[in-house]
């Protein structure tokens, strides 16, 4: 219980349905004084929308936070801020016949273990619609972090098996699976076509990127900043897996390979990914996150009903290819929540 | 600040450095009537001291937790359970020439940048030796999930490149790598003679399996069972990667060949590792982390001192030569604690 | 900061200011397959409602709680309960001359001290309209209350100075003060006429009585249940006192006199007000509140500007007289909140 | 449940029983870089032993709180500080005899309720002598309000019936019960003989007064500084009331009597204690608590053991008559928590 509230300082508390009237967010903590308007959270829910790119649904979902509370006259006052998205044109139907089935891959099954009931409109709370507050509140967050000019971008490391070779950032906003990769986003273009005419779906790597760190944030022991930064991406629905600078990688290397050595002015590798006994050293932070395959297939799987009963379903309906490249905003907010709270929490340092 | 205390309900806040008088944990929100004994707390201790195996420093740390309160006749009353572990023969001589130094890959630069003050006496409160308090409170934990028969087990995946094949269970505590493949195991012997005469470290992966999992544990959205599995780990220091289940290897796969069938008396496959939408599915829960090499090592390497003076830097003294073996019983310690708190919360759901 | 929410297992955020477009709640943690419904909550907020006593105001304000989330087909889902109320026909031209001035009693002065900035328009979120989203989340946990068979009553003991002699339960809801003592409340209405004429307002005691308690409610030290119990009651706005049974009369008393005998199958006394050592002994509970005068008078009072320059102050508008009897209903809010979240940590206690 | 850590910032967890073998304090978020010796926190520590006064027990208590962490070279390093305070010469036979009793007044039997255990060995945790925790902790959380220089003192303002006429404060020192009023002191003097020789105990009101409060600090609506300060006494186990400035007089008064009129360079009067809206206004701070008699008396009294057997109890031993003026530094001890805490988070603001 009381598992809806992310952060220390910066607390952002989320709620709503897939289906229900709205989804939305309330934010304790944010400092008093920053500009903020509803504009601003546009801009960074609009890089959510699906149609954009090539592996998203054909829904449209022209989100629009609405600012409720802690904003005077442009300027936030301290107060909670309480951010409001309508659920429009919802349409229920199409999971009708999934209300006795559990989608495989899906969290049908363990909701029911868990509470006993279930709101199947869309997947309730449970469907990736919940992010659509997450990157309301991260853009809150953003505000912030531009204040001490960091940045944070994510983008496409590696989608249904083909991996990004070169990085170059300028490509990442022009092509549809926001890869810093021109060739490798051609070659996604083909491996979408062939998995959307199987009727199946493809996961993927997103990488995060954050410049201009201070060096000094984050926590040690418990709330070591890595540890709070996986936490948030792990906390992304379709995530399995997240990693730091090295990652698994170092699970190779020697010491003396994996250790960056410090120079006068810088370090001279960033194998720690920004992040050295949870404390960020103000390099760049990197940090990967693996994303599984969307679990709504059109391809047939066996499943059960409620009453353990032998089923097969197809997933019907306008789905997403891939997770990829909608939730690399997500990813965004996430980094922004925690880096938001470690700046407040590093304030109250004295 | 605040950031060393763990869990929502099942609470350990941790204290102590490496070269202090002592260390130790706070638990509260442990049940009452629970048997508990010192001698609970000894046997988890035990399998992370050093000296047991071949990648571990020469230094005698026989840990003995002693229970200042919370127990009374036997049991647990309710009320918290102080943990104190003597820090014994200490000398901080051998640290005292990186006292004005930045050693690459530890924390001494980040300390030094967050509070502008630092304990070098063995590594002060970043010191990997915090863990023993862990440990220590892991093993409480343990207790309680030993009533609702879940187990917790934690093995060698790789070291220092040689990555196990096999799982034979039966091998794991017969080996000094606690490696559940035997012929991976003797190769890993020969790895860490190399490196060690080349002074170097080397790191690895760590595989959690926990088993006899009740469905149902976890709570959607941010503090989803992963993400606080994730978390957990993730604060070990040595740590730079977690994946859950099919982990890093769904991002290659579709969504036919990750989702995992539902049938009528179980799954047909474990890709979710035991998690779906945050909560347990009641199959066995599967982690798997990434380790570094030990950052302490003999080669020399290029640094610099609290001035921002070049210095190179050769550490001295008894280190181990990789975190494994010894972390996995943390790995452990960090799972139980998360377990022990995810029961705790689903009983308060009514 | 991150002051806006209570509570740990049933934990409640509100949001919201005076004159914005909504306020509400957040209910996370609310256990799942409750029924609820809007009148449920709509039952308990018309208590609140003015014009329904004599010491009111005059406005009218007809709140209704949406339910945006949590509930399906008339049943909590165990996820987040969102509660939004609209703040309807507001006109802010009222307090547009205060906005540069400081209301004696009030937090104009404290808020810009705090945050430099201040939402001036009907008191913003330091108006006791806030007390509204207290009430709809307190009847959330009203609805688990009942389920235990726990009844919550706050009644008016003293008001102008007139205190009740005797106590007749049937008699509260028969009078404008909601006085359990039909004398007290005749005197009670003079009062009113008088204060009213003279541009004054008037403070008064409230108490609140809990029948049905379970024994063993509550957290030994720091969360002790009357420590939370006053903690909740304070934090309503007019709030300056708090006692628990025998109260500040038990300074004077000896131990033989205050302490209660325990016989066989009840208490002989109930000084304790149904707390011992923080846990509920399962007597009624018995909390008292001295309530102050409303702050918003028409007698000319001294202040200043932002500037510090003296300026005097007649504040206009339908005003309420005294806070009591409305805010009796925001005590028993605040008391159910406070018991449903211990209900709920008592389930964790195993 | 883990209901025994305190604070958001400035966090202290404490744990021990009174005849354990120890008992002690977890502080997490002081900042890094304070001055802080053992001797710091005797000094506190000292105000608190038996001995001094007349209402005390002549049992002796030589407490000293030994620092096991989070210091280095006499400054704090940022990490958690643990104190550790052993319970020297226990004797535990005395309370034998009552081990199946549930004496009145006392927690036994709530503990048991709750926990379905107790610790009957000098009062388990329910034990005043848990304070002593508290003191040491509040002793580090003093040395941060110096820096700020702010004053906390607590005087007694009753006891036994008696009260306080004028306050000098130069006289609280120097009678045994801390009151500000030699006359009063004398006669409080004779009260305690005439108590102490008909084997029954009194109980009083103490006075807390803060000093050179900077305005600002304290959150709106639930966090707010006077309901947090009324928590923080509230949990202290012999008080059965608070309020703040006019307190429970406030009910009598009229708003032209109660609102403090503000001037260009201060208040015209401090009936708000120092707090408005949940704030600090910069004027002093005034809370006074009522303190109940000692339940531990030779009186005989009704009682039934653990089966609900009808027993008579007296309680030997050497128990003092009051809680007053030994309580007096654990009000300024929890007093100093809240502040400490909130100059920290009022830091975070930005």
């Amino acid at each position: 219980m009381s598992a809806n509230t992310f952060g220390t300082l910066f607390r952002v508390t989320t709620w709503g349905e897939s289906h229900g009237p709205a989804l939305g967010a309330v934010i304790d903590g944010c400092p008093p004084n920053i500009d903020l308007s509803e504009s601003d959270i546009r801009e960074m829910m609009d890089r959510r929308k699906p149609g954009r790119t090539k592996t998203g649904t054909a829904r449209r979902e022209p989100d629009q936070a609405k600012i409720l509370s802690g904003v005077f006259e442009g300027k936030t006052t301290g107060t909670p801020i309480c951010l409001v998205i309508e659920n429009k044109n919802i349409d229920s139907s199409a999971y009708k016949p999934y209300a006795e089935l559990y989608r495989p891959g899906h969290g049908d099954f363990t909701y029911d273990a868990k509470y006993g009931i279930r709101d199947w409109r869309g997947g309730g709370r449970a469907s990736a619609r919940e992010t659509a507050a997450r990157v309301a509140a991260g853009a809150v967050a953003a505000t912030l972090l531009k204040r001490e000019n960091i940045r944070v971008l994510a983008y496409t490391r590696a989608l249904g098996g083909i991996t990004c070779k070169e990085f170059d950032s300028s490509t990442i906003e022009k092509n549809p699976f926001l890869a810093p990769d021109i060739d490798a986003a051609r070659q996604m273009e083909k491996r979408v076509e062939e998995v959307k005419k199987a009727g199946d779906s493809i996961g993927g790597i997103v990488e995060i990127l954050v410049c201009n760190m201070p060096a000094g944030l984050g926590e040690p022991v418990f709330d070591k900043l890595d540890a709070e930064l996986t936490r948030a991406l792990m906390s992304i629905g379709a995530v399995k897996g997240v990693e730091i600078g090295s990652g698994f990688s170092a699970a190779d290397k020697t010491g003396s390979q994996n250790n960056d050595p410090i120079l006068p002015d810088r370090f001279g590798s960033n194998n720690a990914g920004g992040i050295l006994a949870g404390i960020s050293t103000g390099q760049d932070i990197i940090a990967r996150v693996a994303v599984k395959p969307i679990p709504s297939i059109a391809k047939e799987q066996n499943t059960v009903d409620k009453n353990s009963k032998p089923r097969t379903i197809s997933v019907k309906g306008r789905h997403d290819i891939s997770a990829i490249p909608r939730i690399n905003v997500v990813c965004e907010a996430m980094v922004c929540l925690v880096l938001a709270d470690h700046l407040l929490r590093q304030k109250a340092i004295w």
